[in-house]
């Protein structure tokens, strides 16, 4: 076993590296904020970059899709892959357009996905996803059927091999630039719910986690 | 010139093909509503993902970063690359586990990169960096300095071979479940900006173009 609370040459941030950030709750920190991540695989010498969503159950994560999905053939074959979780924290407004910069924290994993072909641990696994991205929504939904698992590819990535970039606070502009006469600061940027707009038919009231939901722990 | 209205095997959606999307104005739009994308190349095997910014000039992606970077290295080296865009847009809460999705709007750019050697369109590209991200910023700020654009590596990739893919609308549920109890319908996402924050000593106001920031056109 890999010490995870040190990177790879593979997955240490060379640069700026006081950004580099590698303790197990740190990374698990932004992957339960994040819901959406960006899959890198290679098919044929050319690297795939496709969003999904994912879920993390300890030190697994889950993806889910089709199973005629294109990608989670390819990954579920046990190929190189590399799945990467960005969060967005602000624009970083300095007073020269070269020490502009974006607050945000991110996390690349390197590893090799696998099948998940047990029934059980299929359902658990999507049970897992569903409860990392919409809190309490599967038990207030009918629930997978056993022609709905058939249809559902589900892989797992281990988290073994890992690196967090987190970069915070206000600009950092040279000493010389600091009387430049323009606003400097932080943006913030947050990804909001909206309100809910209700199906055709659709006679319940919005519940509870769905009107107030948010990513923040 | 490849036929740009039409997809290659490597980028067709096969998936879900009716949300396939390949002209050209559908595409500029999302790659000029978002800022963050994630690229994808390979090193000894290996993919890696990464996030970072870009810009848009007619059909040519532009990307930067500091001439110490690892990604700007490998992909100036004329590699495989792919980049792509991923616009949330809502959650689409289904009366079904199974039926559940997401709204979103994403690209995928399949390329190869190649430096911005010529100090003018580096320059010039710098400028639609900053412009894409922030809008009307440059013109405000310290611009830069002949030892910041040494500093200073860019990227271009061709806007040639490339897909996009859209959900939009309501949940898709079975006949069967439309009278199973619970609520359906979208939960709208969208990136908000927050009240900026000025930076210490800062004594400007915050000018219009920062105040109102939206990505929307």
């Amino acid at each position: 076993m890999p010490d995870n609370s040190m990177p790879t040459p593979r997955t240490r941030v060379v640069r700026e590296p006081h950004r580099g950030v590698y303790d197990r709750e740190t990374v698990n920190a932004i992957l339960d904020e994040g819901f959406l991540c960006h899959v890198g695989f290679v098919v044929e010498g050319q690297p795939y970059v496709i969003p999904t969503n994912y879920g993390r159950d300890g030190e697994v994560l889950y993806l889910h899709g089709s199973a005629a999905s294109r990608m989670l053939r390819n990954l579920g074959a046990g190929i190189p892959a590399c799945v990467t979780v960005t969060l967005l924290d602000g624009f970083v407004i300095a007073r020269s357009v070269f020490n502009h910069s974006m607050n945000y924290r991110s996390v690349v994993i390197l590893g090799t996905a696998t099948l998940v072909d047990d029934p059980a641990e299929k359902l658990k696994a999507l049970h897992t996803l569903s409860e990392h991205i919409l809190p309490h929504r599967w038990d207030d939904a009918r629930q997978p059927n056993e022609k709905e698992l058939k249809a559902t590819t589900v892989i797992r990535i281990p988290i073994d091999e890992f690196s967090a970039k987190v970069r915070t606070g206000p600009p950092k502009d040279d000493d010389e630039d600091l009387d430049f006469p323009t606003w400097a600061g932080v943006i913030p940027l947050e990804m909001k719910p909206g309100t809910p707009i209700p199906d055709v038919g659709c006679q319940t009231a919005v519940p509870g986690y769905l009107n107030n939901y948010t990513r923040k722990k």
